[in-house]
């Protein structure tokens, strides 16, 4: 690379113990929901950074036995030597793009209810087992201690042989045995791992002694390091002991990976957290103590900022979870100088979501995320085209823009027509919600594409009909015209009673908030039978212009499906704090002018409550009146995508899009059989 | 067997289509957590109810199709001809026995949001994902029946290969496209699969026919059908169109497995339905409709019931999920007339709960439940003792009764000594609760057997010092002594705040409660951190007791955890039936003499509570005295079970008694092994 590159030194190699990695840029460990259940996928995931540009490639944490067992949550898994090949997929994919691979060791103490193994829970002290799991777990004694001890560098040893270049000892996310030992709260013990500050830090220095005594020879040891909880006073504190862990510890890892803790801080959303580089208050003393190399993480997308923060010496490797998970190419894209081509991650969580569910990782951004393995797609390269030459995509939204732009990759000429006066569709109207306007990057990173190709011709305002779309000749045409909200109060749970709606009640949509428009009287009721963060966030919005809002949904919870998304908690003390009313576990009963009654979605019994209009958020009706009229045009190709074929989030969206891009001129049975792809249970004798 | 048996009637063959069952006892599809993931659990778990005596032994619910994709939720799965031979393991291990293998076929509809392949979600008309989902399923065209048609068949004939005997069309649970065409909330077509009842049931017929026409000449067609939703006038009722769809398809299927709609109306718990034999009312007319043969289920284990049932001509057959999954060898034991050695599920749906989390089955009364393959054990035989003669078990709770009983199996002379005056320990002390009585059978199958074996002596009212236990001279033994509930208020949520508790408040825990004390002064304030069910049935019992209760929690919903036991949404009606005052989402701050102070769950904002008394049910102590007084013994085994040794549910209770008795003079190492056994993915290119 050119010294003229301005990025020059991010790109500058860090010995990191016995290893060196090739540039500053360090994917740190991050869960996948693939792990020990879909290994393949879970290679295809790691090598594909490794070809991005990454230095160094962490697979996720990786229970080190089965007294720290996630099922059914599939992470990685180092339990005896029969987990060594599956690893060995991840650490070959890595190495073959000339990257480090590293490996996270854990054991999650009371964080794990061994649901499988059914052994026994451990933990410090005498506690409850973590997640609301009917389980007690027990104090670790001294052969407790030993004993983990043992397994830990047993799994150390395998790591090295499962190929690992880095192997991690983990105290971070609330969620493992070192950092538990470390918090007062969690540990009330009275011998030499209780107490002190260095007795409580005791377990984490032997755990690290002992790696580098078993592996340290040939493989660098790293300390992935909570170092606030953000807890204020009632938690480990950066500038108290945070920074005394770190000076006790001081250059015994050969490597520091310091964030902040529980994983909702870690990993907070845009939505709550809008500032990139987040972490760099806590951490920036870390290099101040240790000698040894420091990476640090904070949603970093902008090679800018990555440099202030080498030269500020607050990190000496750019850390990246989320980012390196919307564009695996990131380094890449900026040693070529491309920064414009960068997927920013828009830090919505998808990612995060999709381990909470246990299932593959997906990401709003990054559309071939988790699919490297099982349809073969990569991020940055995609088939020529075939024999056809035009495209029209209909609708500019996140499906028609990133088909569009896949399409324009392919080289077919592409035409993009968009009814409206801006492209974007939900995401550009989403995106001027309060906390959203980092969604926005979908739209951006498509845009820059789109308009700097030759091949692609972009209009706005131009809502075709069968007619138009017949004229202009294109044989092979997408329909991306998204969806529409009811106004009939319909939904999950209202399916065999529709709400009984007067004439006279004043309705909104999320359609109609979206465009702008706002409850003429108030106060209003906003209807959540939709779960996922629309409701909560329209809710927001109103109460933050001065409407007075009641908030009613059927589910416990605000939006309760971000609890996902680790935003949950947050989204609800926003609404409580903004005054809004809110009405967990009731169904929209009936709506009329001035009023609407709700019923107890346990007992049925109904409740009146004055409002002078409401907001329904429940379900959405697709947008297929044109693709029904173009059928009879005959055309070569005619395909609904994005919320036009299946209403959903924007992350289903983009990949609708990208699916059809890539399936286009493709055989159907070809494209048929990506639905069957898995991975399958080993029947053969003790396998 | 002789026609002196009261039971022969039971033991009748009963064709069923082109097969035969040797016997009239049917273990209906139930789901087991296993699936596609565990293979080989899962046919372990088949194979012991066919050695049982079954005559029948159905798989679960297998997917046909990635559009019925219910991960990351372990089913069964027949995508392709590549899940076959896990399914052989299945039928191979129920042939072995003389049992017939049913394997029942289900495309999920909108129940499936097909999580890991991607593909679109289909439902008869326009509507959400269940299972609140960010995701919309669409409207089928007549493209799309076609192509499930196409897939069931193809299922059919891939299940006949993997050696089914009778393969199910299903139309139940609120799980299934079959029935959501039936049903007119889900189905609003106007094409010939809509509108009628007769259109409603189209699909249902064609699924049959299909079925018939692919495998009928050697597999039986069994038709499961949810008859009544449970809904009063607002779904399909037995004596309207449940009815009448019998009518319509009369004698289509070679066998009718009829239940009642949804999963918590079907397996519903003793706690809210203690009548065994619950669906007979709704059941009865399918026999009167239909020449062939009926199976039915409503936890079904008293032989007399079952005989009756027979008489009476309400079923052919026997049905059966939970009572085959408490005692697998039911069949047999009524055959041989050791009708008192039956374990009777006691209804409390730890075996739903356990598929519903995605992990292995348990059963609280037959702890070899999923162990059958991954610990070798077998519910009804267990190796003979080694060189020891003695074991004394001290505590006869569920753990100790359990140890005491499979160690007195062993052929040890067992003395068991409980302190109380009653055995049973907390399940004695649970059952007298409201709803729980069943839960009593844990207890009382355990006390008949032990009552009547030679070697067992068992003492009440002998609570034993170390002193004590020295002069028994016995060397090997087993504390059972439990756990009490803490007075603290210290929980998973107060970790970092220790409510502060005045001195003049006045505390109740469950273990007062439990034996007999009642709050002295109201109102009661019911203090949940613990989330399963005891703070819920506490609250319930004050509440019959004309008290005033406030019950409050951290979680979002009353004893959250239930949802897995389906029993959630009626736990909270009954409470709200009964007036309690429930605040969720609230933790206790501060107790006084008085009142008390909860803190928002969000903001942390507290809210003060009048509350004469308190109950807290937050987290329990280990009962480890006794335990540490006697290590000076020296003793050859001294080993903690049940809740002493990790507080849990009563089925970790009893599995924990179990576990140790089993390996009680094995090997360390191979005990330990157990933990590890797992199945793993198969790494082989496209295996």
């Amino acid at each position: 690379m050119s010294d003229a590159n301005p990025y020059a030194l991010l790109f500058e190699p860090v010995k990191i113990g016995p290893v060196t990695a090739r540039n500053r840029f360090f994917q740190v460990p991050h869960c996948t929901g693939l792990g020990h259940l879909r290994p393949r996928a879970d290679a295809g995931v790691r090598g594909i950074k490794a070809a991005g540009g990454w230095a160094v490639v962490s697979n996720q944490e990786t229970e080190i036995h089965p007294t720290s067992d996630l099922s059914p949550f599939p992470e990685g898994r180092l339990w005896d030597d029969r987990d060594i090949p599956a690893l060995r997929l991840m650490t070959d994919a890595v190495h073959e793009h000339g990257a480090l691979a590293a490996i996270q060791l854990v054991h999650n103490g009371n964080h794990a209810v061994n649901h499988l193994s059914r052994a026994p829970i451990l933990a410090p002290s005498e506690m409850s087992a973590d997640l609301a799991m009917p389980k007690h777990a027990r104090a670790m004694d001294k052969t407790d201690i030993r004993e983990l001890r043992r397994w830990h560098r047993d799994a150390a040893l395998r790591a090295k042989q499962a190929g690992a270049d880095i192997i991690y000892v983990y105290a971070g996310h609330s969620m493992s045995i070192a950092q538990h030992f470390m918090l007062p709260h969690m540990n009330t013990r009275s011998d030499e791992y209780g107490g002190s500050l260095e007795n409580r830090v005791r377990l984490a220095r032997e755990l690290l002694e002992d790696t580098r005594e078993a592996v340290g020879d040939t493989c660098a040891v790293a300390f992935r390091f909570a170092i606030d909880e953000m807890q204020g006073p009632d938690g480990m504190q950066a500038a108290e002991e945070g920074r005394a862990v770190v000076e006790l510890l001081a250059d015994l890892p050969d490597l520091w990976d310091v964030n902040v803790s529980g994983w909702d801080n870690d990993s907070i959303t845009t939505r709550f957290q809008p500032q990139d580089g987040y972490q760099n208050d806590a951490l920036a003393f870390v290099k101040q103590v240790t000698g040894k190399p420091v990476v640090g993480v904070g949603r970093l997308t902008s090679p800018d900022l990555m440099v202030s923060m080498v030269r500020k010496g607050i990190v000496d490797l750019i850390g990246a979870a989320r980012p390196s998970i919307a564009d695996p190419f990131l380094p890449t894209k900026i040693r070529e100088g491309r920064i414009d081509e960068i997927r920013e991650c828009i830090g919505c969580n998808i990612c995060v979501a999709s381990d909470n569910l246990g299932i593959p990782i997906r990401c709003t951004q990054n559309p071939t995320m988790g699919e490297e393995w099982r349809r073969g797609w990569h991020p940055e390269v995609i088939t020529s085209k075939g024999k056809q030459n035009e495209v029209l995509v209909i609708g500019g939204g996140p499906a028609g823009l990133e088909c569009a732009m896949q399409m324009a990759r392919r080289g077919y000429e592409v035409t993009l027509a968009e009814a409206s006066s801006e492209f974007g569709g939900r995401v550009a109207r989403e995106s001027r919600l309060p906390g959203l306007s980092a969604w926005g990057r979908v739209m951006d990173y498509r845009l820059n594409d789109l308009t700097q190709r030759a091949n692609v011709r972009m209009f706005t305002d131009s809502a075709l009909d069968a007619a138009q779309v017949a004229e202009l000749g294109i044989g092979n045409v997408f329909v991306a015209t998204g969806a529409h909200w009811r106004r009939d109060g319909i939904g999950r749970n209202t399916q065999r009673h529709a709400p009984d709606i007067a004439a006279g009640a004043t309705i909104l949509t999320p359609d109609d908030i979206l465009s702008g428009q706002m409850p003429p009287v108030g106060p209003v009721l906003v209807y959540d039978d939709d779960n996922v963060y629309l409701a909560g966030v329209i809710a927001e919005k109103l109460a933050l212009a001065g409407l007075e809002v009641i908030f009613a949904t059927p589910e416990s919870l605000v939006s309760s499906f971000t609890v996902n998304t680790l935003e949950q908690h947050r989204i609800q003390a926003r609404l409580i704090d903004l005054g809004v009313d809110i009405r967990c576990n009731q169904t929209l009963a009936a709506l009329g002018a001035g009023n609407a009654s709700l019923a107890c979605a346990f007992t049925g019994r109904q409740l009146p409550v004055v409002c002078g209009s409401a907001v329904l958020v429940t379900e959405r009706i697709r947008e297929t009146t044109l693709h029904a009229s173009l059928k009879p045009l005959n055309l070569t190709t005619l395909e609904l995508i994005g919320d036009a074929a299946q209403p959903g989030l924007i992350v289903d969206a983009v990949f609708s899009g990208h699916r059809a891009a890539r399936d286009f001129e493709r055989p159907q049975q070809d494209a048929d059989k990506d639905w069957f792809r898995r991975e399958i249970i080993d029947l053969r004798e003790e396998s």
